[in-house]
């Protein structure tokens, strides 16, 4: 197998304000590829760093991927280290000028002079177009090894090393390659999971599966090495049937699918039309629903009834409902699922009250505590969670979450 | 100033499954301590690569800080990797023996035999409790650097590191402290700021200036070195001074403020309630306000119009409207504010309206293209905006951004 360095260029990355997401997402891309990555470096914005870490990896690795440092400020030097290392002076490329002062024109802004020195590359590199953006990336070969300099924003460096790294990459032939899939499951817990997988975690199986968790989210990585991708795939494939068998309803996608996705596809196919009205989610639930591009198709619309007074006046709920139970209350819950559902005309409607914290908290209403509503086919059901109190943010997520996770059990249902 | 680097071992740390969040914590507790981290490696579970990473910092750093690989398992190879660095063999240390055979005691348990392998540690070198698991870390001197192996489960490194490294190296007595300050801005390019700043984005002065970006925001990082922290925090408030003054409006905050944070305050300073009425961004501009602990002061709420029924039945927008301009323009935008404001009541009303893509552009509305609707002061005005297309969410997030900010210089246009 091929091995592939990454350098992480900034001051940003190792002064503690930002944690480099960019090296893992390449990694995982690498290994695809055929590339095992032996070495991952973040360095300062220093000429004179970036240049002695390229010297360094260069001994131990057939690509190196730079990320960072290709901007148009003071502090971006990535372009003039790996000239330095490379040997080679940096020239004006009029043709990359041209494509920078066009990104800028398209917007009606004027280039500003700073941007120049981003039309400056080692001499016998290549540029890299970036649609994203107006730093171009840089290819560049020599001594049998290839370099790679991409943008440190992720959305730019992710299109750029899919659109042109990628197919120069896979062009080079692979020895191993290996595969990656992932069975996603909500609403159980890790070490019950572990318990039912038991002997299927062994470290030398192949492929292996590892376990990660987020916001009640379990995801299972398979991951399979095979002569050739078909193969890995088929492993794969077997693996899916397999762990779907054991986990059952708790699966409820694969690799990146998402709930709201899933969920959206669900009522897509019964064409039908979901409203939501949200209280402490305050709109979380509706974003992440429409964070699926097309979900227009399923999606009505919703409410964010933040207030007391939103509840009541938007969605019916009774006045004498909330100052009796509380907004944080099954019966409140209940009345803004059927409210959303009356009021919109939609087939099915979510609601979603709780205490999401830091404040606002009581002993019989703690943090954490929240109802979610249901109206599925004519009825209204509501039930309590009482999730973990460790964050606003993670409450929120949990709860927004289960209730999608409680539709596509319901829709499930019925499919069956 | 005295240098550190940070070494963190670990197969998972280089094959996409797990994210090193271990060196940005401890880049921050160095700082503190006066050490600036020159460089972070991630290195795989082999005793050469390892020691060979220990070759290459140990040139440029005072103080190596190496993470993982201290295990009972086959692939924890640091203890190895150290001593074949430092030329010492590996001595077994009856004291660590027994203080690991207790800590099985104490929970009923019998040690494993392959627990014998965290007895041992290179000759000469210092033992570093552990209260939290098994294995101890590792405190090594040689030729002036300091070495410390702690281990990879992060509430245990952290634990370690302030209990038994935090003395030994502010005992070290130090030169310099850093402090670090932020200024936040909006709505201007990176490249323009750093037209503005010119010579004080100077790669020697001190505090030092470093631009990011993200989502329209741009961030400038201060980082001021100092004999004391009340000198260095005097540095950063004159250049989060200077810098308001070089650039006026665009600033909207200071250190972890955010924008929703920002706008909120200036709302409950004026007693004023805002509601919004989404259509693109689908309920994210609720959530980011939302995000906000007690952002009920001053949220009345909102509606997530995604369909064009619900803007019409729940905001009262003219179906004629809809039919002639379309959902994603001026007039509807206008209206959806309008209508917020005075269905909900609120003292202020933002909208959006847009294509966030990727489908759903025309020549005449491509992706990126939003209208925001601002009530405000009893009159409503819109504007349209042209953001890049690079993907469904940076557009959502730069839309409600931009809605945001519009709100904050109105508000703070009244206050002047």
């Amino acid at each position: 197998m091929k091995s592939a360095s990454i350098v992480a260029v900034g001051n940003e990355l190792l002064n503690g304000h930002r944690v480099d997401t960019n090296s893992n997402w390449l990694q995982g891309r690498l290994l695809r590829l055929g590339f095992r990555t032996c070495r991952v470096v973040l360095v300062p914005d220093d000429v004179e760093a970036i240049a002695a870490v390229l010297e360094e990896v260069s001994r131990i690795s057939d690509v190196v991927i730079l990320t960072g440092g290709l901007g148009p400020t003071a502090d971006d030097l990535t372009r003039f280290a790996l000239g330095k290392f490379l040997g080679r002076p940096l020239e004006f490329r009029s043709d990359i000028w041209q494509t920078i002062e066009a990104f800028f024109e398209r917007r009606g802004l004027k280039t500003a002079s700073t941007n120049r020195v981003q039309a400056y590359l080692p001499c016998g590199a290549k540029a890299l177009a970036n649609p994203k953006g107006t730093a171009c990336g840089i290819a560049a070969e020599q001594g049998g090894k290839r370099y790679f300099c991409l943008p440190g924003v992720p959305s730019e460096m992710m299109a750029m090393f899919d659109d042109s790294v990628c197919p120069e990459l896979t062009a080079d032939g692979q020895t191993d390659v290996i595969e990656m899939g992932k069975v996603r499951c909500f609403g159980v817990g890790e070490s019950v999971i572990a318990e039912k997988l038991g002997d299927l975690m062994r470290r030398d199986r192949n492929p292996q599966i590892n376990t990660t968790v987020h916001g009640g989210d379990v995801l299972l990585h398979i991951v399979a090495a095979a002569p050739d991708p078909e193969s890995a795939g088929r492993l794969i494939e077997a693996d899916k049937r397999l762990l779907s068998e054991l986990l059952g309803d708790a699966v409820y996608g694969y690799d990146d699918q998402t709930l709201p996705e899933i969920v959206g596809r669900m009522l897509k196919e019964k064409r039908w039309k979901l409203a939501v009205a949200e209280s402490c989610t305050g709109g979380l639930l509706a974003k992440m629903i429409t964070d699926i591009p097309g979900s227009s198709e399923y999606f009505w619309g919703g409410w964010v009834t933040y207030s007391n007074e939103a509840k009541i006046r938007d969605l019916g709920v009774s006045e004498d409902l909330v100052s009796r139970y509380g907004a944080v209350s099954e019966p409140v819950a209940a009345a803004m699922a059927s409210g959303a559902a009356q009021r919109s005309g939609a087939d099915t409607a979510l609601s979603i009250s709780g205490i999401a914290g830091p404040e606002g908290g009581t002993p019989e209403k703690p943090v954490g505590m929240v109802c979610i509503g249901l109206f599925f086919q004519g009825r209204t059901e509501v039930q309590t969670f009482r999730f973990a109190p460790v964050g606003r943010e993670a409450v929120r997520l949990r709860a927004s979450l289960t209730a999608l996770n409680w539709l596509r059990l319901q829709l499930k249902g019925l499919t069956v």
